[in-house]
């Protein structure tokens, strides 16, 4: 079927895919229990332990995408009746309120403006009143481009004892991710986004106190598919069936992060750094302007909003054309921000000056 | 890394991956967005509906592998106190039990011999009896090798008004399955058997029973990614985002489809059938026999008694050196049938007679 040439995607992921790790998805399958598939499956673990920053032995690739990697640390943390506060300052902060109320849960959220950082003063305040299980914010809020700094939020945790859930999925690979120096008991993310890889996998990491709480509890994980426990069995050392590994995403995932791994985290974060200030600086004359203070502004993912004479004549029209006739996918705005803002990604492979070029002169060219 | 050839999969899936669908994985992604990949998923939804043998409007491949497919038809139906009737005659029934058990529903278990079909009248008079909301089975019994006959059951399903949940993992593609001619509410299969695609995705199916009783519920699915109204959202006509759709994994089943419908469903399931029929002759002279009537057997997959001198030095062994020396993966028993008896897998790409040929070739050699 001969389709149009495939487009630059610079929106909020998938990112593009990097040839290498497309050529090893493509490699043909092995057994999800043959031990050179699991050797390979050994060495992703390792490879996501280092660039999650932590020596959680559970780190692995879930086999679903980054909303079921949520719904996994969640669910397994959590417990009907159980006290959890969730900071809420975008659409994935809402999500986690949701699946962790599905679980159950007792939800007291802490909220902050679209666009804002959490307060930590205001996070620790719930903390000492409420005094949770678990404690769940979003790093990187994929809609909002907000980076939410931890540290603050996690000391006021370890003070109540609260467990706490990272949202990593914006963030990993594309800002470093120090899950042991802060103190975060689980956290997930997504291959979508900094990885450059297809989607359909989430990394996620649970640590010994999080297992521990999962030891502890007085009910099953609602969830069979979602169980550490039973995941623990497959995927720490006895390599027991639980269910059929997504081999050839693994695959994927395998080259992504030797492509990490070659770069080194260091460069590729200033990397990511250095491709957003350009994107800032670009569209600037255009009329697009950072939502979030520069300070906040998540690297990967950039909130844009747009030029009035763009809101007068329709958002989602300029983005169709600028996909159609120039080849660019760029995001609109999630939740509270539809139609208010673009997402505009720059993330892996993606957060290049080159990509950066390319979307200002095809915007110089619809905004002639 | 230099690795060994790729293996020959004739275990109960992974099955062998064609070029053409490995070729249309490595395809560069369009965004899960986008027109054109939308277009390529209505199409992937038409021609799982065709396959499933179904009119249901929420037919979709599910972000995950075949048993959240499971998990998402469970979870969808049941609520917490419902009544639920499960066959058990094998892994995959016991896993219904368990994955019911965790969403809070009564669990009555019909059991039959492991490697027998479920008796309709023992779950008739169960349903009779507890007059259930839904009744839950296996087509295709992966650790038995057993293809169950739905009819009678679906009849006595219908009299008491319980919704029909059927397991497709290893009949879809490679058996005929009519969702509707049958009367089933909801079905789940998987992608790596006899479809012949990577593992990852869960085509699942919900009817308009299956919808009518989700609409009713009295609380909300417990699992957020697999609840099926907001899955309609991305995957009806409405196409608004709710997690991001696997693109490669989507690609590939895409392929997948295609060399299903050229190859014909009739033709495709005879084949399986004749691939079956020889590996049960071919292996007889060597002490392997099948476990399973041949009435109720499943083309897709034959489990085999082992020989008394296997059953001495060790099937493991043997199937290492399968594996190792030769090259061809086959599948142990799993559960109770662990260690007495292989599973042999002819699946979508390999259930044919060269398959069948060189299996037997290869155990000639170690068994000489």
């Amino acid at each position: 079927m001969p389709e149009a040439p495939p487009p630059l995607l610079l929106g909020p992921g998938p990112s593009n895919v990097p040839a290498r790790v497309l050529a090893a998805m493509a490699q043909p399958l092995r057994g999800h229990l043959d031990p050179l598939f699991l050797a390979r499956l050994d060495r992703v673990q390792a490879q996501l332990r280092t660039l999650f920053g932590t020596d959680h032995p559970l780190t692995l690739p879930l086999s679903a995408t980054g909303s079921a990697g949520m719904e996994a640390c969640l669910v397994n943390l959590l417990e009907p009746g159980d006290p959890v506060v969730i900071g809420v300052a975008g659409v994935f902060g809402e999500r986690m309120c949701d699946v962790a109320a599905r679980a159950g849960a007792r939800v007291t959220r802490v909220e902050a403006e679209w666009g804002a950082a959490l307060d930590p003063d205001a996070m620790a305040e719930a903390l000492g009143r409420v005094r949770p299980k678990v404690v769940a914010f979003v790093h990187a809020e994929t809609s909002t481009g907000v980076l939410q700094p931890v540290e603050e939020i996690a000391r006021a945790a370890k003070e109540v004892e609260a467990l706490v859930v990272l949202d990593c999925v914006t963030s990993l690979g594309g800002v470093p991710v120090q899950l042991d120096d802060w103190g975060v008991a689980a956290a997930y993310s997504a291959t979508q986004k900094c990885l450059s890889c297809p989607p359909g996998l989430a990394p996620i990491s649970f640590g010994p106190r999080a297992l521990a709480r999962i030891r502890e509890r007085r009910r099953p994980v609602q969830s069979w598919y979602l169980d550490a426990s039973l995941l623990a069995g497959y995927y720490g050392s006895e390599r027991v069936y639980h269910h059929t590994a997504p081999i050839s995403a693994i695959y994927a995932l395998a080259e992504g992060l030797r492509l990490v791994e070659e770069e080194g985290m260091p460069a590729r974060a200033r990397r990511h750094q250095e491709a957003a200030r350009a994107l800032a600086e670009a569209v600037a004359p255009l009329g697009f302007e950072p939502l979030v203070p520069e300070a906040i502004r998540l690297p990967p993912l950039t909130t844009l909003r747009l030029p009035e004479r763009v809101l007068r004549t329709g958002e989602a029209d300029l983005r169709r054309r600028l996909l159609s006739e120039h080849g660019i996918e760029v995001g609109g705005g999630l939740g509270k921000l539809a139609g208010r803002v673009w997402r505009v990604g720059l993330m892996g492979e993606n957060a290049r000056t080159t990509c950066v070029d390319r979307l200002v002169e095809a915007l110089g060219h619809l905004l002639a």
